[in-house]
């Protein structure tokens, strides 16, 4: 299990006239805490897409239990299986003033740049599992 | 069942740096697919607000199958229960020229101001009942 | 000069917690109606792209003068010199039943692949030059 | 003269198919440097807005340098007269890499929740004034 932790602040364009963030822009913030678990694990994804691989969202998921709004500092926990295949999945729960609001999930395969589906390169795996368990912070 | 199809058109903006539609934009087509099925229904949401009720999203789910891009017009087509409870649930589907790219769904409920989950108001119900089954165009 | 004219829904995710449009958005509503300009010229900036040419925004500028909201369709009326150089500007004004809503502009530079400045492509300029004069509508 | 200074990683959403960051975006970044300029000034939006006002932009322009892209680290440096009146301007400027990317300005006006130019609160021209010359850093 690899996981991280990323705090972020809930900027006003997020909201919507219901008085609460639009419920897509959750999927922005999975994003912002998925590119840092990278981080923390060694990988920088603009690398990796510089060396040609892409690594898109094929499905995505998220429950809503209750709202945050502007000014909110959430926090995004994030969590990797340590044997990601060609498919696998992250898994993200957002908690503002230590209650949960969010839960997640997006699944991704790696492509090369002509669309197609390819194994993760060896440094990814690699990274992966060399990542000592448990939460690393923001 | 009640269905509607709408047709909307890629926008750059939408588009990210892999070239194709970044994936938390699918969500606001669905919300104007959505709005849309409700004005075939003869329901303004815009009024349903103003008489106190809200619509807002629990949860949500997507699932990517091809990428669409810029200036590509797709159609989504959105289909819902036409016995909608205290919780209900509409779903999606994408095409682009004839090929189906994105499937998904919304739940929802009904809350009042106060963020108090509630019935359904009878407008609602009974123009939901009303409705002929079969899509309506866009 | 050539013009044309563009209508749009405002969508809900385009609004904020004030209630209105949240004002980069315009900005997006600007680009729908630039592109439906350069299309009712017979230009596809699709295609442009395609054949190497990029047209990035390198200044803008809005003036709010009453705020549109949810639901709410606007007219996107725009209007570009009919001979523009290697730098041009597009003008927009926004009007929502009957009213002003906003004015603002773009200003443009065709750049090419390797991101260098570059000359409008001649079927840009043909285009544009035979544009009848007068406004075509959406 | 009052000045701020905001670190802000370019989100992945933030890019279009161009490859950088689309320019409506950098309005979502001043917004960030706004709300941080007034925090350290001891002004928070959120509260100001529960006391009745409301600080929307009447006018915003940008002007693009040079374009930035993912992952990268801008900062966004904020300058607001020290003496705001009913209509006060906020000046922008990113650097990235030590290289100024962007310029622009967005321009206020205090409104009341009736949708009046009103006065600044007392408070807030207070703030403004006490704060002591020179950049605060993030």
């Amino acid at each position: 299990m690899v996981t991280a932790c990323k705090e972020i602040r809930v900027r006003y364009a997020e909201t919507d006239m219901m008085g609460v963030t639009y419920h897509a822009n959750y999927f922005v913030w999975f994003e912002t805490a998925r590119i840092h678990l990278l981080k923390t694990l060694g990988i920088s994804y603009k690398e990796l897409e510089k060396k040609g691989y892409l690594l898109p969202v094929i499905e995505c998921h998220a429950q809503f239990h209750k709202p945050v709004t502007f000014d909110d500092l959430i926090v995004v926990d994030t969590l990797m299986e340590s044997n990601p295949g060609i498919r696998f999945r992250i898994d993200y729960q957002i908690t503002c003033d230590g209650q949960k609001t969010t839960t997640g999930y997006t699944t991704h395969v790696f492509m090369d740049e002509k669309g197609q589906v390819t194994r993760p390169p060896k440094t990814f795996l690699d990274a992966v599992e060399a990542h000592p368990d448990g939460p690393s912070t923001n």
